[in-house]
């Protein structure tokens, strides 16, 4: 830890998110992916901020439980492939170690946050925001993995095999197969499938329901179903960081990048 | 073990157990929990009645297979909350040491149970009858776990996330969630819902053609499907009898138990 | 390793398999069971077969992936229990321990595959077929374990549990449960149900679609998902075997083996 004074943020924590809304109310952290017009795509900075935001609702005390949604009508478009453009061929090496060390710390704070933690997935959901999932609760999504050339993130590699027989689970993290919400439901991926119209309804109830219950014994009983296997977790999330840092260097991903927006523009 | 005589139980094993009906014959075990006028809620007795006739059922050769069912409506309303009324103020600590080793001696003789364990669950189950259902089989439950501020026991943290998933296993074990037999069904908790009409006849019908399988091949099936994980059970067992004492001893424990008697003694 | 010369197969590799069907095209390894007339039941040439044509398919740098499938109306009727017959008493224990040796190698030989492994299951499955479903993907079967008095095999003690949770895989392991084809997805062994009058169609053009997949994402993808169970899985293969080898020594399933036998000549 550095000694110098640090930088203050604005009165009130404004200003310390810039790519999230955060709505702290009534025991519930909501967390909301704010850059709509880019299908909330996770930048850098949105990676850090939402690594704040999980360490700021896990210490908070007044905090019971977190949620997670999408601003728009996606949830989340996955990794930010811009993070991967306009990288000149000497720095590739240091931009794959650095987005390893990035994604390790992310998904590290899913792995450790002490409280209920509930996805509400208001749209389709891609990459990293899918594989992430076997942390959590959800709604609705596809996944596009082999397709990017890229191997599985999030702890899925050991989580989704878990939930759903290794034979569903390489569908997903193998043959880039999508499946319906209520697929998702069947592997259980998510808790339950809301229909649009009622969907921040029925999720408010859900939400405000079990912010009345006993938070402390929720809080246990987080921990005791965590603690059997997050020394796992971290060791998987480690392994497949080491991995990815190799595959973003990899002809075979630069292909399929370049692919993904060669066909994007294609089609414009 | 003492050397000194142990009081002899009545002829034909009768007085060894009030709080259980047992029927011994043709290589099944049958045990019936019968307090049906209090749902076949658990007492200290009926605890150390129900590990010692599973003991007595894993030693005897002639046994191939053990049921459980209750007696009545009701398959079991869980720990009987009586355990803990009565209690004075410096006895409280002493109670929960001693409820807390009595539960894992309890879960403790369902992972050590060396042959087939069928639940025959004829109504509804609640709370620690329900938790224990992931060391065997079974048919309708309930679960209302967080409601009393207490915390997952039975192995039920380690076992439900690897029956449903995490976040399934979550919405029973801190959400208080309530489910259907169809659903239990999905969810891996029980292997077959049998309509009432139909239930002593479909059952027994399953269960004497079990018994007439080859028993050996029974048992070291068994024997090899737990061993893998039997280590991890018993820690698991020890860890959530350990956080259930503190839970106990806790000032949210204890609202939520007199809420509930005093929510019942208002609906009266 | 000998220093002596080996027999040469005949050239291109014809005369290696008596027992398969091999076409190696297009990056795909297609394995056919080639005794229709038997079933398809597995011998021991046929599993040592078995085990070089993985190994095959393992290591040509063309092959994306492999497919097992049976020739005719059967996927497999499982092990040949002809591989049983004909044995004196003395020699017993030496066939016992040779057989445990050979299915030790053949579910090792599965646990080790680095590519993705599809099963094209045409027909009825039966035993070791089934039991190592759980190491790939797959279609329609039942499980004839207990009836024949001898215990899993294939790591199914292990994966099965975990597919399905413990009291559904008894039931498969244990109980000699037959389940259709939609059970089977449900309880995630497989990964699609496919009509007979499309089979080969949609299976072709799904394989096709995952031949030309990132090769290389995907088998880190499927290093990444088996490396945090492969020394548990090689640990559950051995203790298997072990059991096994102990069970096709003992009385209870040499009655077994010999009722098969007897009623199959009573159908006659």
């Amino acid at each position: 830890g550095s000694e110098e004074a640090a930088p203050e943020s604005a009165p009130g924590g404004e200003g310390k998110y810039q790519t999230l809304l955060i709505n702290n109310t009534g025991g519930v952290y909501n967390i909301t992916l704010n850059r709509p017009t880019k299908k909330n795509a996770i930048t850098v900075q949105m990676y850090e901020e939402l690594i704040l935001a999980l360490k700021e609702a896990g210490e908070d005390k007044s905090v019971v439980l977190a949620t997670m949604t999408g601003s728009g009508d996606y949830y989340c478009s996955g990794n930010d492939l811009g993070n991967f453009m306009n990288i000149t061929p000497d720095k590739i090496k240091e931009m794959a170690v650095n987005a390893g060390d990035l994604l390790q710390r992310f998904v590290s704070a899913f792995i450790d946050f002490p409280k209920p933690l509930i996805g509400l997935i208001n749209g389709p959901a891609v990459g990293v925001s899918v594989t992430v999932l076997g942390l959590f609760d959800a709604a609705t999504f596809h996944t596009p993995f082999s397709a990017l050339g890229q191997s599985p993130e999030g702890c899925s590699s050991y989580v989704f095999p878990r939930l759903m027989g290794a034979a569903k689970a390489s569908e997903l993290l193998l043959f880039n197969k999508k499946i319906s919400a209520a697929e998702a439901y069947n592997r259980n991926l998510i808790t339950a499938v809301i229909p649009d119209d009622v969907f921040v309804k029925e999720t408010q109830a859900t939400i405000q329901a079990i912010a009345k219950l006993p938070r402390e014994s929720m809080a246990f009983s987080k921990v005791l179903i965590r603690s059997a296997e997050k020394a796992q977790l971290h060791a998987v999330n480690k392994e497949e960081c080491e991995v990815l840092i190799g595959r973003w260097q990899s002809q075979e991903c630069m292909n399929a990048i370049m692919s993904f927006f060669t066909q994007k523009t294609a089609k414009l």
